[in-house]
């Protein structure tokens, strides 16, 4: 057990292995049947997430994932939880439903992500946490019906946590997206995968704005923008600001594709002038737009690890940056979906 | 177009922010509607994979895709294509679906991502290159009985060609695996998502000697092999070597969370001692390992920042890792499913 009111960590592991140095998610609490799993998901997310508790159980023979929850659900500085799962003790699926049912009803957000899907997971967590798995299809539509988010992927958990805790302090008022990219083809993909949401349409005012930041030659400006890769980061950050300042916009996704040479986004090097640090660079000016946001904003920043320093600095901000158009925006939709009545 | 074979690249990008310095993928073909699509390719596979052509083609007024499979079928020096689509030119469908099928049937393979697969997505993708997207699931379901790989999501797309590219010079003999990790959860992860593989039964010679590698006190050996976190690397490699052996095995994931203090996987530094330029560290002995290995095997890293030396001294080795056990042996079992007969 981590908790960071009681300030103790029963974790045997060294700091230099797993610093725990992230200043968001002081109001999550993560309740895990694996240890290996939280520490998975407090290195995945260095210097981001760092929650209220960390609590792993394994075979449950004393006490179970429910009375965990019983144990927190009062506690009001808590507004999300995230649980991994193997299997239930017997006679412990009903109060486990139960107590679910209560936490979301008060207005609190439950992430699950269950192991044991199939057969031949099911004997790997008989032999791990000697839990009995259920049929995961059946225990899906119950929590479904109570309203705890699935994750269905290890990627999608920790997708849902970055947006569940970074954008708890922005409430959505409905669907219509906006989105931004400097690439055509990430347009096309995120508009694929809409989910829920539906493109805004922008006012005359937005779109006239957006004309004078654009290279000249975009004609018809439309949602999804596509403002091609001559687009550099001051502009980027006054075409995202146009659109979040339009009434039909109630959401955010900032795209972007990393190499091109209009777009300052390398730390200061000798091989060329670029510098992350600058005020007007890609990482600063996404920031500076994200904090200042009324509405939720995703970032996506889909190139490789020469450009991780922007990302680690955006994220150290607490933008909830992915690596894929498609996950930004998928994450979005769910939080979007759960948080508009 | 960047031609490895002519030597040269009319790409518009400075060297400082695409390198272009991958060692494998030089048996490979990428054609991409999209050019931004292949910068992020090159970017995300930096110091992994450098095709043989990477080829964009826009909006086709003149060459369509087909034309550019055609101009390529006939290279033997080209064992896997990935293609990039938002749609065809009128009339181009049918003369497509005929090259894909002369390619695949003379034993090349082909992975596929398509966009424009929603009526959103549609509209994008004609304002993008002005193509008609047509029916997704349709074309999905005739591009699948020809032995097209189609990609779901953009991460897919990476995973795929990171086995078919860096797995290329093994073939597996069956679809009977062998897990090993040094976490429970992700045996129980990986358990979950088999596919068509089976896990492997491991000879009582295997068992006898994974008994000795294994820290005492792990009774019932059996696959997948949960090690705990107390085992080493120079442990964990002998367990890998051991399973490899067994003749009922056919291919190999070795998972791996890394914040154990016994497994040496961070880079010196003064804060502790390891370092992973020792001959005995996690990944040398990992790229030992598989480059010895005659069968097909994946590896999982799944934790955070702080270990990506860790990863990056594997991947430019040739090793397909992934920083998440289900993501790996997804990818692992799409290679397995459509390399044995």
């Amino acid at each position: 057990i981590v908790s960071r009111p009681g300030g103790y960590n029963t974790f045997f592991l060294p700091e230099y292995k797993l610093p725990m140095r992230g200043p968001f998610g002081g109001r999550c609490a993560v309740v895990s049947q694996s240890g290996a799993y939280i520490v998975t998901l407090m290195s995945n997310l260095d210097r981001i997430f760092n929650p209220r508790y960390m609590i792993t159980y394994g075979n449950q023979i004393d006490i179970s994932v429910t009375d965990y929850l019983i144990a927190l659900e009062d506690d009001n500085k808590i507004d999300l939880f995230c649980l991994y799962l193997e299997g239930f003790k017997p006679f412990d699926g009903m109060r486990f439903l139960n107590v679910t049912r209560r936490i979301i009803e008060s207005g609190r957000k439950i992430i699950l992500y269950k192991a044991g899907r199939t057969e031949a997971g099911a004997k790997a967590v008989a032999s791990h946490t000697a839990s009995m798995s259920g049929n995961y299809e059946v225990l899906k539509k119950l929590l479904k019906q109570r309203g705890v988010i699935i994750a269905e992927s290890l990627d999608e958990m920790e997708d849902l946590l970055r947006v569940f805790s970074l954008l708890s302090h922005v409430k959505p008022g409905g669907k219509r997206i906006g989105i931004f990219s400097n690439a055509g083809f990430e347009c096309s993909v995120a508009a694929d995968n809409l989910g829920v949401l539906e493109l805004a349409q922008f006012s005359k005012q937005t779109k006239s704005k957006l004309s004078k930041l654009l290279p000249s030659g975009i004609i018809d400006i439309h949602n999804p923008v596509d403002a091609t890769p001559q687009t550099n980061a001051p502009n980027y950050g006054k075409s995202l600001e146009a659109i979040l300042e339009d009434d039909g916009v109630d959401c955010l996704l900032a795209a972007n594709v990393a190499p091109t040479p209009f777009m300052e986004n390398l730390p200061a090097s000798p091989e060329h002038d670029e510098d992350i640090e600058h005020e007007d660079s890609y990482p600063n000016v996404t920031i500076r737009v994200f904090k200042n946001a009324k509405k939720p904003m995703v970032v996506s920043l889909n190139s490789g690890p020469m450009y991780d320093p922007s990302v680690r600095m955006m994220e150290s901000a607490g933008v909830p940056v992915f690596r894929k158009v498609d996950r930004a925006i998928r994450a979005l939709e769910t939080f979007i979906e759960r948080s508009v009545e």
